[in-house]
């Protein structure tokens, strides 16, 4: 996770969002229109024809189904990542939560100023106030402990900007795309630079992708077993693992044990994971959902600081990648927006 | 890897082994019988009831397939682990094999060692030239060349005892186990000390669990993407991560994300993956192989340099796992085995 800089307004925004629960909506598709949400484009055609040539068997480019891996980045190409990481915003309702726990907070960054919503000083305090932000949100936790504070957030934590929980704000052609390549043998797998122990409690639920399914950045984590009592694992305040950049194809390496064929992302951090999959022997598909849409959701690429889309962008165009135009592209972006 | 004390008579029996193509036996079961090569004994039992109570729909047990998820450690409980780790033996053949790009290993310990066959000096080199040895096998290679060059060796390899290649020397019972738990909804993994870049390229054929299902002890790769060429993966001289010990609770921690329900060992190096899995709140299945038969393979426990079980053993008895005596258990130890 790349850590951005705030706006007064964004920050504002996630500190004092109000909590409710959540309702999902279900994926509806069908065989003749497996992707009802993606109007006709060459990048639609693209994922068809991709898909109908590695699944028909005895054709030049099949594939057989145990090969058929699927990556997909989280932050941007699953759900939104605006106006700044939804596990920012976890992390900075943890500190206000857990703040009656540690008094010295009051007088300590970058904690003082999560709590009294003093957007300069948290600024200030940089990314490594940031980082340090995020790793007081499970240090010393059990991971089920930890497992257990994400998902009562993801169940009643909304979106500032569409007064939503997060989970409403996954993409719907996203979900369509991931149940379409289900449906024909694929097997789906999230890598991402967000913590993966952020992800793994809701991932199923979210998009139909186990833990197991999950690749994503890390601390360390320890195995106690005390004579007496229980053991337990528990999440130690040290980075382990960054999965972003370079760090997908290492991570894709190193959880999945083979390359993928098809790949999609949103930014430069997604580059890597893209060249990798494309670089495969026989066929394979690489894609990227380029933020067109500033009414819908967000408008961003190459001066965002967050999912700074650029590189990848120049990169995808000249290799002939499907760039998913968000504007042009999808009829829908949410499921809960009138059809 | 625990590197283990070697023996002359076991390491010139690696060292020069010869080398012919395997034939593979298929897992036969039925469902009046899924575990033929069981005989009637309470851990055949015990694995029979287990399996009927977390599948009983409605039942108090009950567990939903996707958290169905069984773990088995590979060397000693899948397949054989003497005289000393296949791993080792396939380094071992390595190190010769590469002999003519390396003239400097020729007086170079402890290289010289394995190529003129010195146990003396190899013994003398300890757990560092052993470490050394195994790092010289792919240290500066892609992860695609390291897989091919496993893929020939298991292929071609023969064990200095059975005279057969080495995947013919998994266990028939633990076939039969792995395809009745698949069969009844698991999701079957490996959680093992050995190299996960070893096991991938064969554990899909040898016992049908794909590569990312497989959970081992690794070493640090790099993505390397030059402007002009294709990008590699590139596997380097240093240890990321040993998946031993209390490590094998934390490597189910990280690649996996959720408790397994069922766990199988065969050494105290299983000790906190089997402790961890019998902690769980719900139904749990914790087994342990005990090597009791030196006829068919070996008999080893507390003394043993390679797959020492003395803790777990005593902890496993106290617990009332299930602990598989070979020698009386098993009708069947390999599927070549006359009926």
């Amino acid at each position: 996770m790349t850590i951005p800089n705030l706006t007064r307004r964004t920050m504002f925004a996630a500190l004092f969002a109000p909590a409710l629960i959540p309702q999902r909506a279900a994926v509806e598709t069908s065989d003749a229109n497996p992707l009802p949400s993606w109007d006709a484009s060459a990048r639609k055609q693209a994922i068809l024809d991709f898909v109908a040539r590695v699944t028909m068997q005895g054709g030049h480019d099949f594939v057989p189904p145990e090969q058929r891996i699927a990556v997909f980045d989280n932050d941007g190409t699953l759900w939104c990542e605006q106006p700044f990481y939804f596990q920012l915003a976890f992390a900075f309702d943890e500190i206000k939560r857990m703040a009656p726990q540690h008094p010295e907070w009051k007088s300590q960054q970058p904690f003082e100023a999560v709590l009294n919503g003093d957007i300069a000083a948290l600024e200030a305090s940089g990314e490594k106030g940031l980082l340090e932000i995020v790793m007081a949100t499970y240090s010393g936790m059990t991971v089920d402990a930890f497992a257990a504070t994400v998902r009562d957030w993801i169940g009643t934590a909304r979106h500032a900007r569409y007064k939503r929980p997060y989970l409403d704000l996954v993409y719907q052609p996203m979900q369509e795309l991931l149940a379409y390549l289900r449906a024909n043998g694929f097997k789906t797998f999230i890598v991402s630079g967000g913590g993966v122990e952020f992800m793994r409690p809701w991932t199923e639920r979210a998009y139909g992708i186990p833990p197991e399914q999950v690749v994503g950045s890390s601390g360390v984590v320890t195995y106690e077993s005390p004579p007496d009592g229980k053991p337990q694992l528990l999440k130690i305040a040290k980075v382990e693992f960054i999965d972003d950049g370079p760090g997908k194809p290492v991570g894709i390496n190193r959880f999945i044990g083979r390359r993928p064929i098809f790949a999609f992302g949103n930014s430069d951090g997604d580059l890597a994971m893209l060249q990798w999959t494309a670089a495969g022997d026989g066929a394979c598909f690489a894609g990227i959902v380029h933020h067109t849409d500033a009414e819908r959701e967000w408008a961003y690429d190459r001066k965002s600081h967050i999912g700074k889309l650029d590189k990848a962008l120049d990169e995808g165009r000249a290799k002939g990648w499907a760039i998913v135009d968000m504007q042009r592209d999808w009829g829908k972006v949410f499921a809960f927006e009138r059809s």
